[in-house]
């Protein structure tokens, strides 16, 4: 905010609820919202208005798909502020899941040294095949954190192009070869149309009873009933998931009962003492862009 | 075993419990054992005994400060085969208390979606400086799995030799000096005379109140019931443990019921699929080379 205001040629005027956001829109050039405002109402107030540019302070543009913005709009988002912590956070999940954090927090509650219990579930990243889903800014991001424990780390990726951080990458079509010798599949896709349910019952089943899931991208992106059954019927090994196909996940999920699931709720991206100053810094620098008629640092193309 | 009855100038016999091994040490003339069987009767036969070479296929050699052993009896150990899944719980350890997953497992237990609670408890690994605590075998590859993380790594020890992975490696007399600067402190010391109670009242009092210690090293070497008081009191952050003065932690320590703290019963070293392998390897290694009168590769000279 302050970044923004200090540029004199913009007038920021700020909306502390929704009604009054819609009731800007009529006269402003540009939008800076989370992605979570972007509802069907909001969708025909931008359709109807003269904006320019929407500019998302989150990361994922998912209704964007469901509302489409007319084809002129700029969209610009905030992934590259949040991409390094929800890449910590994956890595966080994998490692407490193969290191049996959460299990030892059962046990502490009981105040119960469970050793003999643990031990013969524990892993280790080291010597591991590991999958990740999407080599965008988070996956990239988990390839370079994952490089000094040294696992085999396969990134699976629409554009298959090398990466130094990563073993290998392959193209989208290697997915159902490569699942099989996964130890660990990181999911770090956002949402599209394409990446619905990428990973459903039939990819599952193509997993080892080794395998653990860990999803930081998009709750969609995985058939959250098929991974259910997966994991209660021992299918695969586990699962360690921030996100789901519905958030809060409802109390009647069955999800929550899982001895083999560690659960956190949507919270990947948040924790970094420098997260409002970058997002602060992001929108300006795309304002300052915007006003000088330059490409924008952060345009998101929407495609299926 | 296996790698050590390969070689045909090596007898191997085995003991299947204490007794029998206290029966052959009169006729042997190595021996390869956990260092946790090393106890004052022990050590007493092996101080009568015309044993040349102790082999412990575990890494830390406590008990021999304890009982000290023959000046010319040679030492060797399996530190090596331990560290890297030391290493990598160190990295579990700390990442899952800035990232909340203890938490995150008793709201998930009373499947509630707990993200007001949790968010002003996150933190990263990224921007934060963390100290660790000794730069041998363990302590180098916590460094080295730090690496992709952007974090400032600090490492403290006797010898203060620059080390590729780390900011930078400070004397020991410089410790004072880094714990008020710290974010974490990662303890990676094995136990000698002069580690323990390095981490005493008056060092965690120079933490500041945002502090998170992690222990994989030993026990002793931070004065457990200070530490207690120290989280009981918020005077730091939180507390994630592998080791404890006294194992199995008992009932009764008010560590189990400190909600800044993860505990988990020593087992840092365990999970790898390829431990077993590795310290049949290091035994025959050494058998190899104590056969030849080479210097053997995993010799451990005791140091105060």
């Amino acid at each position: 905010m302050r970044a923004l205001a200090e540029n004199p040629a913009i007038i920021v005027s700020t909306a502390s609820d929704k009604s009054e956001l819609k009731a800007k829109i009529s006269v402003a050039e540009a939008l800076a919202i989370p992605a979570s405002l972007y509802d069907e109402e909001l969708s025909c107030l931008v359709n109807a208005s003269k904006l320019k540019w929407i500019h998302f302070i989150t990361s994922g543009v998912d209704p964007l798909f469901r509302h489409p913005p007319p084809a002129q709009l700029i969209i610009t988002n905030s992934a590259i502020a949040w991409a390094p912590s929800v890449a910590e956070h994956a890595v966080a999940l994998l490692l407490a899941f193969q290191r049996q954090i959460h299990g030892a927090q059962i046990a502490k509650q009981r105040q119960e040294w469970k050793l003999d219990e643990l031990r013969p579930r524990l892993q280790t990243v080291m010597g591991s095949i590991i999958v990740i889903l999407g080599v965008g800014m988070i996956g990239q991001q988990i390839a370079r954190r994952l490089k000094g424990f040294d696992a085999t780390v396969i990134a699976v990726a629409r554009s298959a192009r090398e990466h130094p951080d990563v073993t290998k990458v392959l193209p989208l079509d290697a997915l159902d070869d490569v699942l099989p010798k996964a130890d660990a599949v990181i999911v770090a896709l956002p949402y599209t149309p394409s990446t619905v349910h990428l990973i459903d019952a039939r990819r599952l089943s193509l997993l080892s009873d080794r395998a653990v899931i860990v999803n930081v991208g998009r709750g969609d992106v995985i058939d959250e009933a098929a991974l259910e059954t997966a994991l209660r019927t021992g299918k695969i090994r586990g699962a360690a998931l921030d996100v789901y196909e519905q958030e809060p996940l409802p109390v009647d999920s069955g999800l929550w009962k899982l001895e083999n699931a560690i659960l956190t709720p949507h919270l990947a991206g948040m924790g970094s003492k420098h997260l409002f100053q970058h997002l602060g810094a992001i929108c300006a620098e795309n304002a300052a862009c915007f006003l000088a008629g330059r490409e924008m640092p952060t345009r998101v193309w929407l495609k299926g």
